[in-house]
Parts: C-alpha cells; structure tokens; sequence
C-alpha cells in the first residue's frame, strides 16, 4: 500500500497527465461508466466530513474525504483508492491533490472550449486555486502572455513570478483586472468573491471562462449577464451542481462538459462564441488522478 | 502521519484497553458527547463503500470504510483519524481491526452484564468475529472453561486449540452445541446463519449472551423466545439497530448499553436474570481504537 504525500504529489503529477485523466473521467461521467454520485456529508460534532465517492467500470474505486472546519484552511484530505480485488492500493494525504484535480478538470474545460490558438490568459485570483487552474490550462494552450490580478500588489506579483519561474510562461501582474481580461483568450477566475469581480462587459467575445470560485444565485464570482452573453454554459457535474441545493448564478441549464469532448453536445463552432465553465470539482477524479500516482510507472519515476 | 497495518494491529492491540476504549465510547454515545452517526452507503458501481463516521467531544474525528465486495471476504477496510487541528494522525488497513473492535464492544457488554464470577463461556461459531468476542470477554472474566462450537469439526478444533495456546484459556470443542451452551455463564454467538441454532431452553437463567451475527426479524442466529425470557435486552447502537430498515429478532425496544455502564438504565440486579445484548457496532469505536494505536506510548510500544 503506497503513501503519498503532498510533496511527493507536487513532484510527480505532471499537468498534461492530470488533464489527460480527468477528461477521461469527464467522458465516462457522462456515458454513465464513471460511478460518481453527489457528495455525501456527516455531522462529526466539531466538523463535517465530506466525502466525494467513484468508481469506474474496470472495478478501481475509492473516495476523497475533506472536513469542514471552521479554522485550518490547510488541514489534510485523504483519498484512498481500492483495486476491483478489494485491496488498498493507496492513500493520498494533504491538501496538494484537491487543487490540482480542480485545475485539471479546468485545464480539461480550456482543451475542449477555449480557441485552439488562444495565446493570452488572464488569472483573476492569486490564491493556491488560481495556481492550479494556470498549471493545468497552460498545458493545453501555448500561451505567450499571461496577466494575473488580484487586490493585494505583494500576491499578485509573487503569482506572476511563480508563473515565470516555475511554468516558464511570460508572466505580468496587473492591478487593474478589467484591463487584465481585455482581449484575453482564456479568463481564469478563483476568488472568494461573493460578488461579481467584473463586469460581463469586461470579457472579450470569443473568450473561455472558468469559474472556480462562489458561483450560486445572488452569491457569484462572476455577472449573470456573462451566462446570458454565453454560447455554452457548462459543467463537469451538472449533477453535483443541482444538488448544491440554491440555483447556480448562470440561471440556465449547465450542459455537460463530459459529452461536449465525447463529441454528444454542441462545442465552440465560431471564433466569436463566448464559452463559459462552472467548477464543481466532479466526484471520483481525485480517486483517478491518486491512482494515476499509484500505479503509473511513469509517474512514479518522476 | 501513521500506517498500521493488520500485523501491527494484532501485535499491538491488548483486549483490555480495547475493551476501556470501547466501553467509554459506549458511556460518551449514550451521553451525546461522541457524535456516531448511523452508517452511510455510496454506491460506486462494482460495489458499495459504507462509512462510520465519529467524533469526540475533544475535537478527535475520523471514519471506517468498508466495501461490500460480492466476492473478497478479506477485502481491506481502512479507518481514518483527524485531530483537533485538521491534520491526519493516520490510517489503519485491512481487516483485523474491524473484528477485534466488535470484539471489544462484546467484551464491554460482558463486562457490564454478565454475573461477576462467571467462568464457563461457551462460544458458538469459530470465525473470525467469534475468537475476536472471546478475546475481549477473556480479559473482562476469569474463565475456567471455554466451550467452543461449529458446524466443522476441523474448525472448532482449530479455534479451541488456538484459546489454549494464544489467550491461555481452558478451551474444549463440543460437536453439541446446545450442550456445550448448558450451565455457560457467558454465550457467545457469531455465527452466520439467519435460522436460530439454538433453542431459548438451551441457555440458562443467569446467563449472558452476545449475538453478533443476522437478528433481524424472520433471520436471526437466535430465537425470539429468549429475548421475551430476558430481563435485558440491549444494543451498543439503538438508533443504528433502528436504521437497518427491517426489526431486530427481539420485538422489543433495545436499551442502550452505553446507558447500562453509565448506570443511567437498569442493569443486572439478581443472579437469575438473563441478559442479551445485540451488537450493531458502534460508530466511532474503530476511529477511537485506531486512535489508541496512533497516540497511546504502551500501544506503540507493545
């Protein structure tokens, strides 16, 4: 039974293989093959576990466990992955997988939507999300300029240098985030926010949007009219987000994200179309992308 | 972060703190101050991952998982544990753990309700959950003799051979079950069968039993007949007999084993009185079991 920690996950998960995954398990999801049913909550008294369950059709199955203390922003997850024999093939614990399984499945949304020559991104958020969301996109587009933005001068420039330094992109903090998104091809965002950071007008048409951060009705990162202005508005778990209980800012039916790459559900078909893509961080991917570190030899030489 | 696997488990667990942990948690369920919540099945397709999930008034949180593989008895279950600060103390895997904490709520039962110098124990089965039940109750009564019996001879032989040799006991196998049960202070039951394998006329007045295999009504190991003759009828977990759905063999509302050592409810008051306690497996037992192996020095140490 393998251990891993979140250094180790830092060090061998590569991006492109982290989308690669989750894209796959978007596609199974939709086909119905990716067991991934709504998350599951129990009362602990001092906190809530969460627990997000999968299981494919080859029989690997296994389930990612958060709490939700009021305190430790950095407190660990655990996924533990079972092989179709019943046997642990592993645990994952940290806080490292969680993200990077979030910006896989947006790096998977930017592969299928954005435009196959999308060269400029902009970053709306410095935080440990906003990382992981540019780690993956930037492995699916060949960006030649990124701009990233946040409220506080210090994040934003050590975002930007990270970027630089680590990702070897060209890298630039802004303070202003509606110039940031001028003319972008992709937008990033993962704040915090429960209000709109930007207005829809700031998005240039034919843009990709992820959205990561608070995405329900009256509570939202982003302006309902960027939905409205959208030629596809979607989702990686329209299932998951039904069951969020309050509607979704967006105010329209999410498609599925998993059937656009399966070729089933209309994609970008103009340079000008609007894409837009709502995280809900669908269940099982953690199991797969744990399990990818389990037993990809690759991986495990890296 | 701790990995204790089924080898260090059975080196390292002794059935009298097993039995403490196990009776303080049954004292902290009755009381509200360990939150044990029913059971919560997800499906994942090839099968179903079941979670007990716990907490203590201290901030020490964690859950068991086990999955109901059609095939592997042996499947490895994994329990988790969190402190107070959001971080993992560690896992637990395998199957050892499960069977001995069964054992050592067992052994609490034994410990509040059987008379004070029972000494003939009979055990009726010879699996894994019957030696983990003589485990524990060997180290709450002194018994001068153990009758072991099961459907094969080879079996009961085994497990007879193994209490002699492992926890020192004067242990016999008898093909007769309802002989081997006649004058036994203490009867343990763990048997699979959903038809009773014994008449109430077999067990006599003053006995304790502990039944851990199927007692649902119409499939139960023993008879309805004696839980009307018992003066108590308990279970470590009324409100999770309560969810399996179907009624408990007894027909009569299970008092709280917790509530009996916390001297709340009535426990045994004459020499005569039968006792039968229904074992459900409280949630919560296995995250403080693990728990004791992670932090206890003379655990580790053992």
């Amino acid at each position: 039974m393998k251990v891993i920690s979140d250094a180790q996950v830092r060090a061998a998960l590569r991006p492109g293989a982290a989308v690669r995954v989750c894209r796959d398990a978007l596609v199974q999801a939709h086909r119905g093959t990716l067991k991934a049913p709504p998350r599951t909550g129990i009362d602990v008294g001092s906190t809530e576990l969460v627990f997000t369950a999968g299981g494919t059709e080859a029989g690997t199955v296994g389930f990612g466990c958060y709490g939700l203390w009021p305190g430790p922003e950095h407190a660990d997850q655990l996924v533990a992955v079972w092989g179709p024999d019943g046997k642990v093939r592993g645990v994952v614990v940290g806080h490292a997988l969680g993200a990077l399984r979030t910006g896989a499945i947006g790096g998977a949304s930017v592969d299928a939507l954005a435009r196959p020559d999308a060269s400029v991104c902009a970053v709306i958020g410095s935080g440990t999300q906003s990382w992981a969301q540019l780690w993956a996109a930037s492995a699916v587009r060949g960006f030649t300029e990124v701009r990233v933005s946040s409220p506080t001068p210090a994040n934003r420039t050590r975002f930007a240098a990270r970027a630089r330094e680590v990702l070897g992109l060209n890298a630039v903090a802004m303070a202003d985030s509606v110039e940031a998104v001028r003319g972008a091809d992709v937008v990033l965002v993962a704040t915090k926010s429960t209000r709109p950071v930007l207005p829809a007008t700031a998005f240039s048409p034919g843009c990709h949007v992820n959205t990561i951060g608070p995405k329900l009705r009256g509570a939202s990162e982003l302006p309902a009219e960027l939905a409205s202005v959208s030629a596809i508005v979607c989702s990686d778990s329209p299932a998951q987000a039904a069951a969020y209980g309050n509607p979704f800012f967006t105010g329209r039916r999410l498609s599925h994200l998993g059937g656009i790459i399966a070729g089933d559900l209309p994609g970008r078909i103009s340079e000008g179309q609007t894409t837009l893509f709502c995280s809900t961080g669908l269940a099982g991917t953690d199991v797969l992308l744990a399990d990818l570190l389990f037993t990809d030899p690759e991986v495990a030489a890296a």
